[in-house]
């Protein structure tokens, strides 16, 4: 029988991985909650019909397909089957896909839902999603999102709120060199007005947003190559140039902007979010307005942020914006809200390359008690007994293998403690009790061992 | 457009659901934490070749099959299709599919990390699986299984230990009544031995199985059309009625099954098992030898274990027992262990109608801000920063909504307190600090509120 293997671009999480995941997953959960958000899971699958058309076709195209159950071609005539037209006969063998994002179901979930939540809702929502992306390093075909979003308030409270979130939750985690790049989708709507181009900042955008990696003279061509105005592209390359502090170039930005409506409404969100910021304390967090940050196109409507952390080679870990009609795709006009995401695979290398986990985040058991034979074993049954009614993570060696064994065993689990019994302890009642990291040990009671331990349990 | 729909059989979790299968998960984690378990996910895909063929023709078509992406049928031939065979072609359309259970991917995980896992190997594993049952009350296409195995030893400590786990966790749920049945697949081997029908323990297990629901006569009938011998029917019989203490029970055994070497075994390790459990308290489990219990027939070779609440009509909500043999489907032979599962839906609904869910559960936001206007708004912000900064979780409501308005939201989300500010409390440093369930308000300075609110954070 030949070795059984994991599908394509998919994971394991054993004991390591896991503990590293939760501290990562219950620190996100943690602020979130601070923060009045409350937690939301939906299904894995979803029907066809709620996710087709919902990622522009690229995106159908990488939705994973359930197949209907029983015999899934009845529906196909065999007229369909012999055209062997994959497309076509797709709605008639399937009629569930898996999830592809968590903003597509929040959506789903608040119309069906709308005459139950008081508004405005605030919610969390960590689970995977499924794309069939191509696999590659750092690319996953299952990986986890963790998005907070509130719907039915347009105040901006909640933007600089998001703000508050990203830096609360990164300097939890220990990431403290990181840059939330802020714009408003409404500056960028301006700019192209301002380019005498309104209406085509969906070009624009996708062009500007390559400057970073490109640089400006390739955008200027891809600009030209996609029919903007050779004149436009001089405005556009003064919004590219902006620099400065967050009020140069909000400076800069009014002048530029001030004969677009568009363009004057963004600058005015933009410094109502920083006002609401200043009544708080960042910790670590470098806030900067980015005139060149256009996160695709998509859904969104006015502010949007990235998070990029700084002197490591890495995407964006985190980013988000408003949106003001997520919900007319189920037919639920006018439900504005704004939202984000941390990307969790990144937020683990980061961390990894920094070495910012714990040693102490895998220890599942405290103390291990090895027993030296089967009278020991019976003693050490009273003696776990009492460590596990004291709340204390602990476990009996199940087997009497040889005493050399069984502190192998502790040490590849990463438990800090051994107790040893055998005929000396039964005898006087002192246990050996020995710290692996260091191999110092002490002849001690039940008692003392108890107290020892309950001093040095871990956060976890 | 019409309204979005779930598929059949799947639920979404708002936030009161989800605050009480946390509370549920959470409690059972703890457990198998604090007796050295530690934990594994797997992947919600799994290679098609892996899951067919371990569940049996019947779990087989319950299984959810992915469709492969891109141009699925570009293997099969015009032939092919032509024929329709939808069992057929599925190989060629389909080599993925969904999570059957937790059992089959572990022992996957365990022979593909064989050289890296140090055995003992205590893991446990909360995930959904899926199933195309058909849905009805309390059984769901989508649903949430807690696992424990331990794997590598044969010590029948592993099997007291997970009585402990269910009377812990259990006990700690707040579920006081319920009993653990406890049986051996080798007294059933035993007893089909001393019946001369030694090789259709199988038969023999499911017709038993159902003593409880459809009588003794029933059963016998049923033993009769499966060609199991009259003889042996009246010693079967005579198995299904002993009754008595655990002690009582062991020692009819033991009379009955003095020629059966499998019943020999079966009666010693019950003995033993028994003798682990002595040396710990139990809380709340009724313990019971049950020689009708035979749970299903599959992979069980040892101890089988089954939990009732009792006074709730509901079925077992936890179960398990001993394999020799779990990861042979996959060529590596010889791994012996012992597992249990915890059935959290059923948990939920026991928990549910016996009241047990604590209403603090709920609280996601500890205090919330209301301010009358503007200027409140902007003097709240620095209030909530205060709050927040002690790590309390609170809220400002975002929109300058009527009081009224405001007090509602609160009060549908569970918000136990409240802080209002308007002009006066701006002028004088005295916040309006309301607890809403008694409607008792009083001047506080915000310093005195962060010390009620410490006071009164619930535990979670």
């Amino acid at each position: 029988m030949s070795t059984p293997s994991l599908p394509q671009g998919t994971r394991d999480f054993g004991p390591e991985k896991m503990a590293r995941r939760s501290f990562i997953f219950d620190t996100i959960k943690g602020v979130f909650k601070k923060f009045g958000f409350q937690p939301l899971e939906t299904p894995t699958m979803e029907n066809l019909s709620v996710l087709t058309g919902k990622y522009g076709d690229e995106g159908d195209k990488l939705i994973f397909k359930v197949l209907n159950t029983g015999d899934y071609l009845k529906q196909v005539t065999p007229e369909e089957l012999i055209t062997g037209d994959a497309k076509k006969i797709l709605p008639k063998i399937s009629e569930k896909a898996l999830r592809y994002d968590l903003t597509v179901p929040f959506a789903r979930y608040v119309v069906m839902n709308k005459n139950e939540i008081t508004f405005p809702f605030k919610r969390y929502q960590i689970q995977p999603v499924w794309r069939a992306d191509k696999p590659q390093r750092g690319r996953y075909r299952e990986f986890y999102q963790c998005d907070a979003d509130v719907v039915g308030t347009d105040s901006l409270l909640c933007e600089a709120e998001i703000v508050l979130m990203i830096d609360e939750g990164l300097s939890k985690l220990g990431i403290t060199d990181f840059t939330i790049k802020i714009n408003n989708r409404k500056i960028l709507a301006g700019m192209a007005e301002a380019a005498g181009e309104l209406g085509q900042e969906g070009i624009i955008c996708v062009a500007i947003d390559k400057l970073d990696k490109i640089g400006q003279e390739a955008v200027n061509n891809e600009l030209l190559a996609k029919n903007i105005n050779p004149n436009a592209i001089g405005v556009l390359e003064a919004f590219m140039n902006i620099r400065g502090s967050n009020s140069e170039k909000l400076a800069q930005l009014e002048l530029l902007l001030q004969n677009s409506d568009n363009g004057i409404r963004g600058i005015a969100e933009l410094r109502e979010l920083f006002d609401y910021i200043s009544y708080f304390n960042i910790q670590n967090a470098v806030i900067e307005i980015d005139t060149t940050l256009a996160r695709g196109l998509s859904y969104y409507t006015g502010t949007i942020f990235e998070v990029k952390v700084n002197n490591v080679s890495m995407g964006s870990i985190s980013g988000g914006g408003r949106y003001d009609n997520l919900t007319g795709i189920f037919g639920l006009p006018n439900v504005t809200g704004v939202g984000f995401s941390f990307g969790v695979d990144r937020i683990y290398d980061v961390m990894e390359s920094l070495n910012l986990f714990s040693n102490t985040l895998e220890i599942s058991t405290q103390v291990m008690i090895a027993a030296f034979d089967k009278p020991a074993e019976r003693y050490a049954l009273g003696v776990l007994a009492k460590i596990r009614e004291k709340g204390i993570s602990s476990e009996l060696y199940p087997d009497q293998s040889k005493m050399k064994k069984q502190m192998s065993f502790a040490d590849s689990k990463g438990i800090p403690y051994v107790i040893l019994i055998g005929s000396d302890e039964i005898s006087t009642g002192l246990l050996t009790f020995k710290h692996l990291a260091t191999g110092v040990q002490e002849k001690l009671t039940i008692e003392q061992i108890i107290d020892k331990l309950l001093q040095n349990v871990p956060n976890t």
